[in-house]
């Protein structure tokens, strides 16, 4: 396993495997790896014969008051987690490498940037596109590899790629679990003892929603009162939203048919958590 | 001369000559080609294995009250001239391809973006930024080909390319002029007789301004004075604006030092006309 830190080196490693005509596979992360991470590497390594994830925690996603100082940082654990998933390639810039003085260039993905998350984070998603740009530029992946859990990342940045036109796929992986549901997150560590002991209220109230949707439900008002009801009485959080929107425009819906995201925000102290689940609705 | 109009076969046709280790040179324009053109097409075509010219008149890059409609369109005449200059491909992509419904993503260059011609056609840097962006994802060139009378667009280009990390080198090329000085583009066909017969009081101004530095004038105001006497004294059009600016960053100096661009907008009728030039000054 290869680390590399500077920019130049890593777009000369993946032009060089282009050259050789092998495949590229590119998990990004702001590190704290966990099983979710894990998984996409899995995916990664069955697919490509290159597998590459970088690590890197971008300023330009974080709100001023959000936890970007506090956010953790794991160098040596990651190491050992990518080292275990036969990671090939390790890119570790430095943030001087990635946003030199004078940095001017943005990518925004109008319209989604400013729903779900964005109403909460204003410019997150623009930090998060134009991160995930330069990476691409930098990586030059065949495939690109994201979780579930994050459904409007996912959105905003399969628009990106097929707007700008880059050549690459997109494959989105399974939330994956802790044993009692919550969504695995780098982010649930700032639970308390307590707060993590509710935390899993949130895929709980999303899988009575699914089992209200099979039962015949499809007000989405219904379901959201649903959902945001089970929250409440079972755990001393805040919501920020609870919302059934089309999986594609994010577009809020009354009744609910297609392929719908129910998507949740909800915040423990320190944490805000996120989940959502998406039902094919006939 | 292979002719493309659609978006996967040119990136098969790129991803191709990649892995054959061919280098790829590009020269992205909106048709209506002539001699500055070409002289990118020829360097081009020095440099690289395989030229690559794109005709597409980008309909983001215009204002509501701009010339989208009206801008020349010449297919047969471009073939030509880019069969002359050994072009190997011309991707040639339709308006649907290019922004299918409900197409949202775009590329912004801060700051640089409202300078100089920014300030009168607000958005139009942002229009070129994302285009080039799509392109360059299309073609993969190893170099691109811009003419330094777009000294604004080759700045704002070169800032993308660098804060996005496009694995791609920028060769500016000199204006091409007809031999009254005028500098060659698009628009000068919308000049009447007269017009035309004024319209070489651009580049003798910008040669009056280079002369006074030569002896001696650091003064900024003065320099873009004299400019503006000269074009005002001898024809009647309206100057947008005339600025001597940091050639890298376009901030506006008061004493004239180090790489200075000066750059002049002047509209003659129907006709915005632009030119320049760099002085290095010690």
């Amino acid at each position: 396993m290869q680390i590399i830190k500077n920019i130049l080196p890593m777009q000369e490693a993946a032009a060089k495997a282009k050259r050789k005509g092998k495949t590229i596979g590119f998990v990004p992360t702001m590190g704290a790896l966990h099983e979710g991470h894990a998984s996409l590497l899995k995916q990664c390594r069955k697919d490509n014969d290159i597998s590459v994830l970088s690590i890197f925690v971008n300023p330009k996603q974080f709100g001023p008051q959000e936890d970007f100082a506090n956010y953790p940082r794991e160098e040596k654990k990651d190491c050992l987690l990518a080292k275990k998933e036969k990671v090939d390639i390790i890119f570790y810039p430095s943030m001087k490498a990635m946003y030199a003085e004078g940095y001017l260039t943005y990518i925004d993905v109008e319209s989604l940037n400013s729903k779900l998350c964005g109403q909460f984070r204003p410019g997150h998603f623009k930090g998060v596109a134009t991160i995930v740009g330069k990476l691409l530029n930098i990586v030059s992946p065949d495939i690109l590899y994201l979780g579930q859990k994050d459904a409007q990342q996912c959105v905003v940045l399969q628009k990106m790629i097929t707007d700008l036109n880059w050549p690459v796929k997109v494959k989105v992986m399974p939330t994956v679990r802790e044993p009692d549901g919550l969504a695995m997150s780098s982010r649930n560590k700032y639970l308390t003892v307590q707060e993590r002991l509710q935390a899993p209220i949130l895929y709980k109230a999303l899988l009575q929603a699914k089992k209200a949707v099979t039962q015949g439900e499809r007000d989405a008002t219904k379901i959201r009162y649903l959902i945001e009801t089970l929250i409440r009485e079972n755990s001393a959080s805040h919501i920020d939203y609870v919302e059934c929107v089309d999986s594609n425009t994010l577009l809020p819906l009354k009744t609910l048919s297609g392929k719908v995201l129910i998507a949740i925000a909800v915040k423990f102290g320190q944490a805000r958590l996120i989940d959502n689940i998406v039902l094919n609705i006939s």
